[in-house]
């Protein structure tokens, strides 16, 4: 398979129209003043299990045969992926088998055991994870989603981009999140087909900059010992997401974990709306000015709004 | 001036289209198999300053002349009403004055003064109160709108059920919350007028019950040490509120705030958007199963979205 080209990415959001929300585009006028520029906000947090990640789940459980299919689906992951995935496997009639390090906060175990996930659980370590898996794919025979690492998965989030695009046309940038890179490649792919003006520009936590460094560096730097509030932005590039990142993204740009906490408060206290850390990530560097911006029109995609609300980063 | 008829309600829609937000109708699918219903809630957390009132208040001011404008408008509220009529004083470029206990948490005084209010403080009494306010009324010669007794504000408030009957026709119940009545009695003037057959029932929260057996003793039962954590809800109806009320409105049935705060994080978890105690009453009842809903369409308004967010209910 190769990086998904428009015909793909249109299929795809063919094939998953009926089973995910299209979801609004919000703004708000005090946001606008403090930025001096027009912000788009294409709310993901209102999609199915809260984030983006249905829709590549939703286009890889669907893109399989039903051979492939009949045994399930797999994946390591222990927030919105999946709960994406075992959402989407309920939704064709298969099962979902998730391996989850037996250290992630009940809250996220409850939630993916909500949708109807099998979960093996495994040590908190990489290699614990991989082999776990393995295991838990020889003995179904599912099929492994990788969480990002995936031209079905990027195709998927791609969808995210295109709708945004359509409903708000001539963006003069678009602004997600970077963690692994799905959103980010499928997005960047999305506009570089549809929107080819549009600036397409990621935005990453201060304490989690594998991204940044690697498109310095020219090739992927692995994540070490992040640290950040946004704990859906910790992973590493992909060998499938970095070169798309690399040939169509022009700018990532790094956030603190201050920025990251006042974005998110602003959205909640003004916009009325729910979103994570993780999403916010590009508000959090227009606020702090990391871009020029005056005048401009920017889409921005909030990825997702799965939050312990018992824990919020402003109370402590 | 009269009970608003049908034309005065069409009459008022049109003269605030252009300056409130047509907030949107969201739905959920979780909410609806555990209610065994098809709930719509109509999103006014999403209307300019965060609640409802901002069109009463919005009538109000745009319904005066130019020489009855001229002084500037008041009132005495702590409030939503006070931050909307500030607003919509605002922008029809008049003086708003707001009376508001010295008492009133920082975090409503300078969200009502970032509005742009001429703020005077009086004591926490009902008497302070009002003699402040005729002092203030004296001195600008201001005109006084009552928060909810006044047929311009609940005209006002009819437009928001108005919406929502145009945009989901059929609603066997319409709901609403109710505390001094505006958002109630406004609500069932539109559904008498444009929707008979919908039965609109109020919520009201068991510790502020006063409307509740006000219905029941067919005479206005005053308001007496109200405690709930709806904090919007404390008022006693009116003399122009109550008659529409007790014409129009079914059933008023009474909530705890347990199931109060259960409604609102249910709400802000799975709906991703974020509303007061006051607006989640009506949901509360659902949840509470204090009325028959199965099989019915039923349309809540969600009264508004401010929340002291360091401040939670279920953090404690």
């Amino acid at each position: 398979m190769n990086v998904p080209d428009s015909k793909i990415i249109l299929q795809t959001a063919q094939r998953i129209s009926q089973y995910i929300h299209q979801t609004p585009v919000m703004t708000c006028e005090n946001l606008n003043i403090i930025a001096k520029a027009s912000l788009f906000f294409k709310c993901e947090n209102f999609q199915k299990v809260g984030a983006f990640k249905f829709r590549g789940a939703c286009n890889a459980v669907f893109s399989l045969s039903d051979k492939e299919a009949k045994h399930g689906v797999a994946t390591h992951s222990s927030g919105n992926h999946a709960a994406a995935l075992t959402l989407a496997a309920k939704m064709r009639g298969i099962s979902a088998y998730i391996v989850m390090p037996k250290t992630a906060p009940a809250v996220k175990k409850e939630a993916v055991a909500g949708y109807g996930a099998k979960i093996t659980f495994c040590e908190p370590t990489l290699q614990s994870r991989e082999s776990t898996l393995e295991e838990v794919v020889k003995e179904t025979g599912a099929v492994f989603i990788h969480p990002y690492n995936d031209y079905r998965i990027i195709a998927g989030q791609a969808t995210a981009g295109l709708e945004l695009l359509e409903e708000i046309p001539e963006l003069d940038i678009a602004m997600t999140p970077v963690g692994g890179g799905g959103l980010l490649s499928g997005t960047a792919l999305s506009f570089s087909y549809f929107s080819p003006s549009t600036r397409v520009i990621a935005a990453e936590p201060e304490g989690a900059n594998d991204a940044f460094r690697s498109l310095q560096a020219g090739k992927i730097i692995p994540s070490e010992n992040p640290k950040t509030i946004a704990d859906g932005l910790l992973t590493s590039l992909g060998d499938k997401t970095f070169p798309i990142i690399q040939k169509h993204v022009k700018q990532i740009v790094t956030v603190s974990d201050e920025a990251t906490i006042a974005a998110m408060r602003y959205i909640w206290e003004r916009m009325k709306i729910v979103v994570e850390p993780s999403a916010v990530i590009p508000l959090g560097a227009v606020l702090e000015k990391k871009i020029d911006l005056s005048g401009k029109r920017i889409g921005i995609i909030l990825s997702g709004g799965n939050v312990d609300l018992s824990n919020l980063p402003w109370i402590r």
